[in-house]
């Protein structure tokens, strides 16, 4: 769709509108027409003629044309019925501002329900409701009661909160921030966080997109097309109540389900959307996204007038892993030629206490001309020598002359560098009150290309039996069976190219034994039943048996010892196992998220996933470079390639394992969830058997 | 020592003092001036008779007096001519503003060193060289030329960069951050950051230690000093130059070695010092510190009048580690009885868009009556009918009838919120621009209250047999041996009680079967080479061998293969060992920090300690608490106490094994390095056994 005459209306109207100052009919009317509005303003109201010196209208009817914009500031009971006035003139796009839906109960989600009907019958399109508005300063539109309008820049910014619209319209006209657009999103009855960003991407004016999200309507839609548009223009976002008292906080806000934290991270990362903690770091990113280039690579170069900032944005460059540039032999050389002798040439540039604003602008044009220095960051305290403003003005011109390096600035200091920040802002170059900030903007500026420059993603589709597959599928939920047992699982599992030990159930020692002998020692045994999820837990587990004897004290054991443990589990018998005794053990599972779909899992197997935690996660379908990715996420990662003598195992194994099932999972939504644990992996060129699986359905 | 003449000196000397602007010497004088300072300044400038109305005298005899304190704004080579007349006229504390001494390389060095002898021999303290100065606002005295006094307030700040310090001040004024004193370091010639600290810990104004070091002058001493002081009064430092980068840039800088990371951590860890990596950060903590009392508890209650940053604000209580409190029914059924129905009445206790001052008061006093809450954060978003200021006078009131408990704002915006923040800062309540700022505030308080209730550290001295250790580290030394070897190695271990296992070395295959039998099956070979330190990257390590037909066979592959492996190697036999087959191996290793000394070192052994890096450190001598958080302090751990079914190990034993190299390593500073690796650790009641270990000398 286009958000034409949301964005450009060429006439508003702003049904609700008050005489009353500090009502919020009132002031929208006058956020609209101070703000310089040239379209036309059409108040409507039946109780009065004419505010603020427009001729007020009774009804939208009277008005005798369809605007292009109708802002609703009127009950939540009435809201139904002004909207079917709105499809009776035409028109086609509505903020409802009013309050008292979704948010508020059952009742409130009927009534806005009841409205989304009457939009979607008429093709009307519904910013809100319960929302703060829409501020579009290049058009001079101000139909919000969030503050005053701010001034027209490159970011764009949509706020799942409206009240954090209005801090967030406070701080960017402190700092000399210009937006291309500010979108209170409220409810997201109609139109959501996709259909925005959507538009945004094709927005000439916006360079970054930037919001605050609570939750994401349709996260697997999200996903597919937010990563085509992070393309074409950075989306920097705050996600909040990721955690459970975060979540707890965000249901009873907006009525509604935040998904888990991890599923939103993997989706994030896959769709190369740049996370942020807290709105001052989100405009930090933002000021550098909208204004400079993105930095070639990693290679940082700091001048500085003093040397303990210098040191503390050293230490931040390489904690964050980026370089600190090794500048050439010519820049050290010409910095030489004209610095004091007591200044620092090499990277930090120090140009000491008393360097004024003409020593600044040679070590800026000197270092932006190495080629060893993709990034410049400007350190500056205010001393008693200090020139902060024309230090300032040299810096913006300089960018003018040499615009294809990004240069960022970190004036520490307050009223002594605020005329210097000002200019800077204004200027167009990234300033920060730490050097922590500036370096960490530098780093998020780097991961953003590197994301970008990824090939495109190919998700191999190999060769399997999905018949087999659907039988069993479609048999267990026939029953309402959640649990696919071990053996059907395993069934599974070889219809898409897993191999699986060879066993068979004994329900007596002697049967034990002899399974054991066909299969060859050593051979391991494990209790059956389908009470006993955790196997080891009960001692149900014994591996490296290696006679016929070990077999059967074993079973007996089993069987004696099982019981009492658990007295209520119905024990089948014991599959007797080949051992698979060579290589690592590995796990790879599956959850699905409720929004973002299947999410894969993968970690070192046993114990250890369980203690150290040390898992990685990652969005289905995954490419092979994913997978491998996945692997290379783990500190385990160098135990399974091979360290200090061990043999290494087949890396390549594993990703094409994660990558079956990954397709496994994508074909059949019907799983919920899924482990194979343990995947036992052996050198390169070796099979890696999928020793245990555990898999549910939904039925 | 006493340093009331630098703090509260009844007159000044400036030596240097210039009638011209701009230069130090003019800037000093008329800072000291401008402040208000009541007792004498003398100028000291042979070349005129008065500047800025005040007398000039030619030099320091000439005044007739001793004043309390003297300025040093000179060039460097006549600074140890001035200070011979300090000690003749009988002036106690100077502070020598003047650069060009260790800073600048050798020469400066010497210069230094020379006028440090001068002020020894006349008992002379010196702040200094290469200095901004010396800031006391209580007493008016300016002696800087950092910028305006700022106001009086409990937080002392000393910084090792001159240049920060002017930031600071800059800042610091902006945001109506007061001081007791404000102290620039330079290069520390004779006064150094502890000797401050100690003065400060018996200021009565000063609340807060804050401070910037690159470095710490004597390590050891700040340790045991600190740790006395933070019961005191809260420590805040920048230790900057961390990171390789960093400390490349701070030694270009300030021409002192950076102590390691990991040490400096343990060292601030061990004397309850709050670590901080930026300026804002350390003012975030700072505000609270001197301003409010410490939460009993971790328990935090949240008011808002938007629901977005009350979500950020749940989200980062939980993250940090806080508690989000639970409030009693009491509170909720108050709360309920007055706040509008739509309000939120459970933590994060929305107020609503429409707020005024009186709702946010009722919230407030509520929530600090309710006896499951420690601390409230309380959040303003700039709404339409908001009232920041009358809230802010609100909040401040409240605070004085209500002292127990501390209370954090974050008053979100920038001029909407600008008056409300002044009056909030003014009155002594810590104000954030970020929900984060301030829940990591309120985390790092409770942290230090519960540092501070830590039991008194005791040492546990175990008997042992220093003399037999004592002989062999001398043997060594006299020798200038500096690798101990295994046995030696051991021979030390069991003087100090390790038990280590049994074996000799073998020549031949024969004579290795023949120590094996005597041992019993299974055996451990390892090849015996003063040139192999990790014998299993050779593959000069076999395990569990089980008869004698195995030992002869391991052997004779090790005598074939190592050595064209490793050809220069001197190959002296190979040590049959007996197996410790029973447990899980640890490693305990020490590395004497050249700053801190002995820095202990606990970790999972073998591979793992290489590939998961899952150790933790801290500084010997350890008390019987500090080695089982040294445990607790891995990830490892929980395998240790056994998980799924798996026996636990004797942590107890463990613990002791720490104390007791601990106790070696201390009382034998000429240890430089050494590991036990591995420590086989059976279950409770069984003893470990000291495998293997490593030991250098310095020599």
């Amino acid at each position: 769709m286009s958000f034409e005459s949301f964005f450009n209306p060429k006439s508003v109207a702003i049904v609700g509108a008050s005489r009353q100052k500090g009502k919020v009919g009132y002031e929208i009317l006058s956020n609209m027409i101070s703000a310089g509005y040239k379209g036309k303003i059409y108040p409507v109201n039946s109780q009065t003629n004419e505010i603020e010196g427009l001729k007020c209208y009774p009804n939208l009817e009277s008005i005798g044309s369809a605007p292009d914009l109708v802002i609703l500031v009127i009950p939540a009971k009435v809201v139904p019925e002004i909207m079917h006035q709105c499809a009776k003139i035409g028109t086609k796009s509505v903020v409802i501002i009013t309050a008292g839906f979704k948010e508020v109960g059952k009742e409130g989600k009927a009534l806005e329900e009841k409205v989304v009907q009457i939009a979607r019958e008429a093709g009307i399109r519904i910013i809100g409701p319960n929302c703060l508005g829409l501020i579009v300063p290049s058009n001079k539109v101000n139909a919000s009661f969030g503050g005053d309008l701010p001034a027209a820049g490159g970011v764009a910014y949509l706020s799942q909160s409206g009240a954090l619209l209005a801090a967030i319209l406070d701080i960017a006209n402190a700092n000399f921030i210009g937006f291309s657009k500010l979108i209170s999103i409220g409810n997201k009855a109609d139109v959501d966080e996709l259909d925005l960003i959507k538009a945004l991407s094709k927005d000439k004016e916006t360079k970054v997109i930037a919001g605050y999200l609570e939750n994401i309507t349709d996260g697997d839609a999200f996903v597919r097309q937010a990563e085509q548009i992070s393309n074409i223009k950075p989306i920097l976002l705050i996600k909040s109540g990721g955690t459970s008292a975060g979540a707890k906080a965000a249901s009873s806000h907006t009525g509604s389900l935040a998904g888990s934290e991890t599923a939103y991270e993997s989706a994030f990362e896959r769709s190369g959307i740049i996370r942020c903690e807290s709105i001052k770091q989100q405009f930090d990113y933002a000021q550098a996204f909208a204004n400079q280039p993105l930095p070639a690579g990693t290679r940082v170069a700091v001048i500085t007038n003093a040397g303990g900032p210098g040191i503390m944005a050293a230490d931040a460059v390489e904690r964050t892993g980026l370089t600190f540039a090794k500048l050439d032999e010519g820049t050290v050389k010409k910095l030489g030629a004209v610095l004091p002798p007591a200044a620092n040439l090499y990277n930090p540039i120090d140009v000491l206490g008393d360097a004024l604003a003409e020593r600044y602008s040679f070590a800026l044009t000197t270092v932006l001309d190495d080629p060893n220095v993709d990034a410049v960051l400007i350190l500056l305290t205010p001393q008693a020598m200090t020139e902060a403003k024309a230090t300032a003005e040299a810096i913006v011109k300089i960018s003018h002359e040499k615009p294809q390096k990004p240069i960022f600035t970190c004036f520490l200091g307050a009223s002594k560098v605020a005329e210097g920040v000002r200019i800077l802002r204004e200027g167009k170059i990234p300033q920060y009150d730490s050097t922590g900030g500036a370096v960490t903007t530098i780093m998020v500026m780097t991961e953003y290309k590197r994301w970008k420059s990824k090939p495109k993603r190919i998700v191999k589709l190999f060769p399997v039996n999905r018949r087999r597959v659907e039988n069993i599928v479609e048999r267990h939920i026939r029953h309402g069976i959640r649990e696919v047992g071990e053996t059907e699982a395993k069934e599974i599992l070889e219809a898409y190219g897993f191999v699986t030990p060879k066993g068979s159930i004994a329900t007596t020692a002697d049967q034990a034994s002899n399974i054991a002998e066909q299969l060859g020692f050593p051979v391991v045994l494990k209790i059956w039943s389908p009470d006993i999820l955790h196997k080891s837990d009960v001692g149900g587990v014994k591996v490296g048996l290696k006679s016929e004897q070990e077999v059967k004290d074993a079973f007996d054991l089993m069987m004696y010892r099982i019981p009492k443990k658990k007295p209520d589990a119905d024990i089948l018998g014991v599959l007797v196992q080949e051992m698979c005794s060579r290589g690592k053990e590995v796990i790879l599972g599956m959850n699905r998220d409720p929004h973002f779909g299947p999410l894969m899992m993968f970690g070192m197997g046993g114990i250890m996933v369980e203690v150290l935690k040390d898992v990685s996660f990652h969005l289905a379908p995954l490419t092979a470079n994913e997978a491998r990715q996945m692997l290379l996420d783990t500190k385990t990662y160098k135990i399974l390639k091979g360290v200090r003598g061990q043999e290494g195992v087949d890396i390549d194994k594993i990703a094409e394992g994660l990558q079956r099932l990954s397709q496994l999972v994508t074909e059949f939504p019907q799983i919920l969830e899924m482990d194979i644990n343990p995947y036992v992996v052996g050198p390169v060129g070796s099979t890696p058997i999928a020793v245990d699986a555990r898999m549910s359905l939904e039925v």
